[in-house]
């Protein structure tokens, strides 16, 4: 019965790419921890870059708007 | 002082659903525990079906837009 | 699919009261939201009162060890 | 490495004041417990005050919508 | 900068399993998302089995006490 | 009415230190966001460093025990 909570900043993250988290996460907390899928919850949330502190400043002070690899 | 974060798929819960949860989920603490509602923090998340995967998939695969009972 | 978190200070809550806090929640969820109890998680997190800060002090000072109704 | 997650009502915080509240926590962390900046995240959640239940009812209830001190 | 809060329940799980956990979803973060290992938290959280509800039980009441695989 | 949640690793920190912690954030919370500390909750999770992951690897790897200032 995991719950799994993914908290990463909302930087243009695809539906598809969010699924392949999802997907994954659950494979391996099935194979390494042997949690069925029918009781694991994989649930992310998008935090706008403006509210992600990071070295003491907002993620949208620390990079421009487009989505960089952080 | 207890904190509780219900966190729910977004499908169409109504402001009176959510008024209602948090009245009841407040008054079991003060029943049960004894925790003044003064300081009792109910707090509901809902989150987007894309976000929320279960059996390894996002929620908005799992089931068409309108909402469900799950 | 909720994920319900329960967040108390640790204060003598016994496991009858933490089932029927589940219990409860459970229910509300279900009758009022629809959530079959299957897919309804209600975890509760009991925090060492030292750890709880309440009106800028630990919960530790502002009250003597034996649980009170806070 | 502390993640630090705030939670409050979305009520006209300004993005000056939420990072204002990023730079400070991330200032305490370092003086008070040696925590690098470079490892320490301060994530600010802003929740609708309809979903933010205290005293049993929703905030949104409690007050009127323009933003007052709690 | 993610942060991936996994929840389960204190069932066991050795040091080695949560260490696998936290490398494999680690390597998915960046592998899918783009995200550093060095700006990439994995928290684990063990629950005790009397404090995870689910069905509106404590999983101390739904199986014995030695680890299954839920 | 915020709730704070404040999540670092289990190094020696002290039940001053953790008191300094709650004080200095709550005092920030009431000055910049005008939150009165009667409704601000600051709750501290100290977690095992074999349960914290960082680069992949839990902390207990990535550092002896005696604690250090990450």
């Amino acid at each position: 019965m995991p719950y799994v909570n993914v908290r990463i900043t909302k930087e243009g993250n695809t539906p598809e790419q969010k699924a392949q988290v999802i997907a994954e996460i659950t494979e391996t907390l099935e194979r390494v921890l042997g949690k069925p899928p029918e009781v694991t919850f994989v649930v992310i949330d998008e935090v706008p870059m403006e509210d992600w502190g990071y070295k003491g400043l907002p993620t949208s002070k620390l990079r421009p708007p487009n989505p960089g690899p952080v």
